[in-house]
Formats: C-alpha cells, sequence, structure tokens
C-alpha cells in the first residue's frame, strides 16, 4: 500500500522538443525556461479534481480521463488502489497545441508529484511509463518521448518499453517560431498525414542524421546538432499542415541556422544556430509573407528535467 | 603535380563490419587481428600491376579497374596525371566475399599507401572518397561503410558525401561467424534483395536502435552496444541467402550474445557478448544443421584504422 507522505506539493516540469528533425518517436529535448507548473494536494475523496489557469487554459479539458495531469493521477489512484484522491492545479506556461510538449509537461510534473507524494519507488521506465500514460489521454497513443525530456531534462531517446536514454544537451541556442493556427486534435492530425511505407533511402538517410545528431551530443560538437537536424521520413508530410513551411524553413537556414524542421507534431518549427534573433526574425517574416502571425521565443536546452519547487 | 617521395611501402588496413544491425550503409567497426597488406612500388610504366597471394588470392580480379587496391591505385594515377605507375601486391587475409569488408581493407591500405608515397594533402573527406573507389570497383557503387572504419579504424559514421565521423569503439568481443557458402557478385546480390519500400515503424526502429548504438560507443557501454544490435529494415531480406540464418541467430542469442545479426552484406552473422567462444559454437553448430560447414572468428574493435608497417 501507498503511504501519503506529504499532502501538498507543487512541481515544475520544462516544456520539450520531440523528433528532433531526423528521430522521429525517439528524440526528446528538454528546454529552458519555459514548463508548467502544478500543484497537488491530496483530498479525502476518490476523484481527481483539476482546475487550470495562465495561457491557453480555458482550451484544455478538466476531465481527468483526458487531461494529461489527470491521467496520470487517476491511474495512480486507480491502478495502486488508493482510498483518497488527488486535487490538481495547473500553471499553464507551455503553449498549447505548438509542438512544444504542452501535455507531456503536465504529465511529467504529475508524474513526479504523485511519485514524491506517495513515496513510490519506480524505475525509471516505471516513471517514464507513468507521464507516458498522461499523453496517452490527450494523443491517443502513450508516446514517450516528449515526456522522457520534461521528465529526466536533457537530451533524451525512447526505447522499447519506455527505456530511455539520456544524456547532457549540447550547448546551442534553440529558436521556437510558434504560427498562429490551430488544429482541433493536433497530435491525432499530424500522425494522419503519415504514410505507412517510406523509401528504404529515405530511413537510411534518417538513420544516419539522427546517429550523427547523438554523437554531435554525445561529443558536445553544437555546430554537428544543428546540421544533423534534417528529416526526409515526416517532414515532407507533416509540411503540409503548416502555411508557407518551405519558405519558413528556407528563411531560417538563409539567416544563418545550421539546421531547421518541425517542432514535435507542428505547427510550430525550430531552428539552431549562433543567431537565434535574426533566424527568428527571418522565420517570423516568412510566415508573415502567408499572412500568418507567429510568436519566437528563444531558448536553450535544459539539463533539469521535472522538479519539485 | 605529385613528387613521389617513397619509392616502396607497405600498408596494412584491418578488416571490418559495415552496417552493425540497425546502421545500414552508415555504420562501420574495424576489427582487431585480422587485414589485408598491400605493398606497393612505384613503376616507371604508367600502369598499375597487381599480384596477390593468400587465402583466396586466386579468386580476385588483378586488372586494375576491377580491384578495389587496383582502382584506387589507377584513379590517383589518371586523376593526378603521373608520368608513372603501380606495382602492388596484396596479402590477403581477410576472407573474401564473407562481409567482412576484404575489398574495403585493401582499397583502404592502398589509399594510404599512396598518399604516403605521393605526399598527397588530403582532407578526411577526399581521403574516405579514395578509398571508396576502389569499392565502387568491386561493387558497383563507392560506398564508404567499410573503408570508412578500415581507414580511420574504430566506429564509424558515414554521411553525405564521405564525411565520416568516427568514434573510439566499445570493450567489447566480436565473433563473427562465416558459412561455407559462396555466390556470384555477392554485394551486387544482397544489395537486390533490398526492397524500394520499408515500413515507416520499421525505420522508426532502426532509427531507434542506431541511435542507442551510437549512444553505447560514447558512453562505453558494452551492453547497450550488443542489445542495439536490430535491424528490422534489412536484415528480413537479406536472411534468404543464409542458410538457416534464423537458428543461426537464435543459438547466438540463447548462448548468451546481447546482439546478433549480418556482417556487412553477408553471409557471416556476427554477435556481441561475453562469451564468445560458446556464443561462435553454437553458431556454428546450428550451421551444421543446415549441414553448412563454417568458421569462426574471435575478434574485438580496433582502435587503430590502415597504418604503415
Amino acid at each position: 500500500m501507498c503511504q501519503v507522505t506529504v499532502k501538498q506539493i507543487r512541481v515544475y516540469a520544462p516544456a520539450s522538443i520531440a523528433n528532433l528533425g531526423p528521430g522521429f518517436d525517439v528524440f526528446g529535448i528538454a528546454l529552458d525556461g519555459i514548463g508548467d507548473t502544478v500543484i497537488l494536494d491530496v483530498i479525502p475523496e476518490r476523484r481527481v479534481e483539476i482546475t487550470a489557469s495562465g495561457d491557453g487554459a480555458n482550451t484544455i479539458p478538466l476531465e481527468a480521463e483526458s487531461n494529461s495531469a489527470g491521467a496520470v493521477a487517476f491511474y495512480v489512484m486507480e491502478s495502486r488502489g488508493l482510498d483518497h484522491g488527488f486535487r490538481i492545479h495547473i500553471k499553464k506556461r507551455v503553449p498549447i497545441g505548438k509542438g512544444m510538449g504542452s501535455s507531456g509537461s503536465s504529465a511529467a510534473a504529475t508524474a513526479l508529484g504523485v511519485r514524491e507524494m506517495l513515496g513510490l519507488e519506480l524505475s525509471q521506465r516505471e516513471y517514464v511509463h507513468l507521464a507516458a500514460v498522461g499523453e496517452g489521454a490527450v494523443s491517443g497513443s502513450p508516446h514517450a518521448d516528449n515526456v522522457a525530456a520534461s521528465l529526466l531534462g536533457g537530451f533524451t531517446m525512447v526505447g522499447h518499453e519506455y527505456e530511455v536514454i539520456r544524456l547532457d544537451p549540447p550547448e546551442v541556442e534553440i529558436v521556437v517560431v510558434l504560427p498562429d493556427v490551430y488544429y482541433e486534435n493536433k497530435t491525432r492530425l499530424a500522425r494522419s498525414l503519415l504514410p505507412e511505407k517510406v523509401g528504404l533511402k529515405e530511413a537510411v538517410l534518417n538513420v544516419g542524421y539522427a546517429s550523427r545528431m547523438v554523437a554531435a551530443v554525445a561529443i558536445g560538437d553544437p555546430v554537428l546538432f544543428g546540421r544533423s537536424i534534417n528529416d526526409h521520413l515526416i517532414e515532407p508530410y507533416r509540411a503540409e499542415m503548416i502555411p508557407n513551411f518551405w519558405n519558413v524553413k528556407q528563411a531560417a537556414l538563409e539567416a544563418g541556422a545550421y539546421g531547421c524542421s518541425i517542432a514535435g507534431g507542428g505547427p510550430s518549427l525550430f531552428a539552431v544556430g549562433e543567431n537565434s534573433e535574426e533566424i527568428g526574425e527571418a522565420m517570423a517574416e516568412a510566415f508573415g509573407d502567408a499572412d500568418v502571425d507567429s510568436r519566437v521565443i528563444l531558448t536553450r536546452p535544459s539539463k533539469l528535467g521535472a522538479r519539485v519547487i
């Protein structure tokens, strides 16, 4: 049985970018300076109550089963047979539906929160799985690429059954440009665009770029990291859901980015270079050419993942 | 113009295994204790003369254009407008047509040899390209996965236009089991078995395993390295050219191997584990069940690549 050891806890987990170009469903990187805060309280009733504040908080579902934080708490309550429930307040800071791992951030924070409150002893795999349950509630599949990064920080590779390898991230600047476009069920839409079959040649290219990206992270080579942002498997299909995609990407490269691709399931683009501000401006301008407003976020990878604050 | 600075040189380059499971056309690893030696002499005539000795030497072509060492020397003679030629003697030690990078070993040794004899200043990319010319003569495409490993040693990743990233290899034992089967134009045959299209799911699995393998090499984790030997893109298709393949692989895993796959274009299998001798015996026995004789080689990765001896 689980004993409640803490009655209230306040946890933070960073935003993240999944895929990172070549590493669809494998890579994730935690971002510095942007993340969700979750405040958890134990309540005597066996239920999960959710409230939310912050940007776009009115757009997220507040039912436990379909909210990424709520689903994590609900799963623990049910699977551990708890005789109490949780009240969850989510302070949203990660933009919703933009490919920055918003639901993963709340889920990761909640996974840490309940683990600490109940003193659960979880293997890394169980811990990642718990957070991924939250993703499952939102996207329909409990994929772990965003939550692994939010939870553990750094650069993460998700493998079989929630096994994760984590490396300290490279010291690079990351620009994320968020176009002002919205989709219902964005993650499902982004997945529906993908084909079942891809070219062997393209698969080999992605294997090569993904391998180089891991090498870049391991040896700490920011230029190699940026130049490894190349995706021949997913980007060509998802490009169509992003207005003016190819020109925005081209603008990033011409402004000096080493590489640029879609952040997670989009519609944001991220780029890595040494002059983030100019790169971001050029990308926003290219969105503007298609009459799309956008917001530019300048960030860096975060070594830290979810933490009690 | 190139000045001949050395009249005779003796060079050695290790055997190698390409692909290593998940890294088709990308990964290579140099092997310890097994390699070809090439003795190069400058001759006044503008031609390339080739002789060979050693295992299977009578089976390799001795025309400059179709011999992997000869093609390298010929290419330099032609592209640099030399007014002299080369005599090449190849001491074959790497088994031919088995997936151990035999032609790549001779090509890499020759690339080093001519570079040193003529005092050529080559970038790493040009150096790898030169050796790959030798592979092109044999296989029809100048791929660089074997030659990069033979040339530079260690664990190598081949990228765009002969750009290579090299890491020191992991400290592991490698068993290679060479079945006694032969194919005409083996490399071409092995490529002809591959489909143009593959499943996106399988491509993502290979990206994951390849990424984990690079991480394993970088952080020096031999178990993770072995467990990353998983290939969902190529192995299912090439398995059919290897008698009793699935049982031989199964025997390796049951004997304790962390992973096992096809060495390069086959037909040999390689496995990584901590009890190489038993693993090799089990694999040879499984080949025996299909009435196929085989030879077992116990080796390790080589940090060193091609060198003057």
